[in-house]
């Protein structure tokens, strides 16, 4: 070991880390926040960056057919699988520095680290830096990491940006992917060769700032049933005139129906169950709302997720059920439209746990939360690749300019980060200690 | 009496009565329900259709300084206060036949029955055909009947026409009204002129139809306290990512919000309270929300209504002390716009007890019932004249081109107006019954 003391508090890795996020800022800023669009020039000019900072420290550098970034670490045996680390590097329209890339900066990080501490591990150590993960851009997520388990599609790559509408496939050929090969449904690689993945994301919830804890271990990745549009519908009447036993009044009949689904949350949270359920859009109709009008119909959005698929299951039950009865009581219509599932992303728990181990060996303080966003992690896990995520606090969410995370709790992240990939791949280090 | 056998069930009035309809319907068709615009072309046509069947019949026909159409029958003593009836021509665009021309034509034929019955009352009778009355033309409600009693001003004559943008006075002058005089708020009458109002309107609840009784007497007209927009905020999130304890949901907090309210409600209601509650209105930001974002905030109409003043007041308290609860509760904010308050119209309980008893002589099923919505009939009350109404089962509401009244039921209305009318006025016919 060339140089046992090294951690990511020395003032030589801080500034790195500082430079880099600065740097990426810089690149990619729009005046507001930052914008790097899925498969576009930001996009690229971050993973040029950080492919730069690579390439001048001897990493093996490399594109693979999807235009996603690649960062070898050779290791000692290349029959074993690799430990594979990263996240994306694109954002949303004005988002912040850190949702994605700090899991990209905190790879290279650990991976220059070794590189300079001379560190030739048993197992290969890859660094990905995604493309596509927002949907904001193309109404697709994961493009870039769904494209390594051959996951994409023809109808995927004809999806159209948002802004100039030219389609997908456009984007993928100027950056010199092989579409073909892409959307044929080829993987890029065979699960089997990765060890594990680990993904550092800031989080994009409130839970550790509230806690008062820089580091999140996750525990799995909710999933989720949505509807985007459920109408209530009952009678229009005037507002004055019809006498509440005459009344089908969709206002009310939602209102009750809301009640009755957060008075199942909090019981059922009060048991451990993990659940979040948010009606993000309410609208009475606007071609006919009026002050003095029992409006005809109320139309909501719902978004149900849970780690568990059963629970996801059982609350979607619970929600008929309840509809059926308010639907009795107050004379009114539930009309859903498509059903739409994502199964959870199931964290590895073997590998959650070693990140506990790390993090009291460190002394790092950390809670297991969920996460409530979907992850590239997600992609990874669902083809078998045993996965497990750090979060990092983070103030004021994220996909908004205000992002807000501390130089010492991602340097605290990035500590736990590299022991487990030191651990993983069979750095000498790791085996010293 | 020249024909003591008369009856509105003769087929000579029903088929004026019938006709009477058909031809306003003619007149004042736009082809969907007819528009008849307060102070324009259409309602002069239906009043002046009504003014030349009464002109035909020899009884005094005039025009007042606001254009309404004053139809008199005179009485043997001229000292004494007249007894008035009537209701207002205009309606909302693509409206019904009924609202406010059904209460015209009801007093129109009783003026014409006494006629040919050679009737000549102790007090003089006055039908007004009222102009203005519906708030959709000019943003104000009751123009004509506020003229009466000095209560029109200066700004409600420069209100501007909701299509041609041109002001009221502008139509006013057109139709020949003393726009100087109206706006000045001089009376146009004294209130002890009127001995009493009576006025016929069809129901714009679905009460009637409901209990299967053709005709309502009046209680009272319900006042109303208001909020066009009363905004409810939390705090944005991630659908997935914020936890229940750490939600200021503003969605949430609205149901809670008027699940209680409906709670005090059905609990007032319980106890006879006169009360309805209705938000017509309710929206999530539509700048903002989607699917997967814990909305930052939600903003809510609120039309509280009661015949009784005390009861709107311990409403709207009720109102405060629930939102401290739900801030409280869910770490949300209330933000109230003006509050607007609109005072119950009184009914007479004498004229009311009249009807009653009318109504059981003539064994018309009828029930008590509130007025939900505002008429005439306030306005004439709040100045001090003695004021009753009588209700016409209607089916589908009001302010609209579906509104049904059967003829039957009009002519038990129309019956039971004759019989109040002639015996308050002291006509021969009630007097020998």
């Amino acid at each position: 070991m060339s140089d046992s003391a090294q951690s990511f508090n020395d003032s030589y890795w801080r500034n790195r880390i500082q430079s880099v996020f600065a740097e990426l800022r810089e690149l990619t800023g729009d005046g507001v926040g930052v914008t790097r669009p899925s498969y576009g020039h930001a996009e690229t000019l971050g993973l040029e960056h950080i492919a730069a900072m690579a390439t001048e420290a001897g990493l093996v550098v490399e594109r693979d057919a999807a235009a996603n970034l690649v960062v070898t670490l050779a290791g000692r045996n290349p029959e074993l699988p690799v430990v594979a680390t990263g996240s994306h590097m694109d954002s949303v329209p004005q988002g912040g520095n850190y949702d994605g890339a700090a899991g990209i900066v905190a790879g290279l990080m650990c991976l220059l680290r070794m590189q300079s501490e001379g560190e030739v591990p048993e197992h290969g150590i890859k660094l990905y830096g995604l493309r596509g993960e927002e949907s904001a851009w193309f109404g697709r997520a994961y493009v870039g990491s769904s494209a390594l388990f051959g996951e994409l599609t023809l109808h995927d790559v004809e999806r159209t940006h948002r802004d100039s509408g030219k389609p997908l496939r456009h984007y993928l050929q100027e950056l010199g992917a092989d579409v073909a090969r892409i959307s044929s449904g080829t993987p890029l690689l065979d699960p089997a060769s990765i060890a594990a993945w680990y993904e550092l994301h800031i989080e994009q919830g409130p839970t550790l700032v509230a806690r008062h804890v820089p580091i999140g271990v996750v525990t799995g990745i909710r999933g989720n049933i949505r509807h985007f549009r459920i109408v209530c519908r009952g009678a229009t009447g005037h507002s004055g005139a019809v006498p509440r036993w005459l009344r089908r009044d969709p206002v009310f009949a939602l209102a009750d129906l809301l009640v009755r689904l957060d008075e199942h949350w909090e019981t059922l949270q009060g048991q451990g169950v993990d659940l979040v359920i948010t009606s993000g859009v309410v609208q009475t109709n606007p071609a006919e709302h009026t002050l003095t009008r029992i409006p005809g119909e109320i139309a909501f959005s719902l978004d149900i997720r849970s780690q568990s698929e059963q629970t996801l299951e059982d609350f979607y039950q619970l929600l008929q059920s309840e509809c059926a009865i308010v639907r009795r009581n107050r004379g009114v219509e539930f009309e859903f439209d498509e059903k739409i599932c994502t199964a959870p992303g199931v964290i590895a728990p073997a590998l959650a746990q070693e990140l506990v181990g790390i993090c009291e060996e460190l002394q790092v303080p950390y809670i297991q939360i969920p996460s409530g966003a979907g992850h590239d992690a997600a992609v990874f896990s669902h083809h078998g690749v045993p996965s497990a995520m750090i979060f990092i606090r983070n103030e004021h969410g994220s996909h908004n300019p205000q992002e807000s995370m501390d130089l010492e709790d991602f340097i605290l992240g990035t500590e736990v980060l590299y022991r487990v990939l030191a651990r993983k791949a069979g750095c000498a280090s790791s085996r010293s200690t």
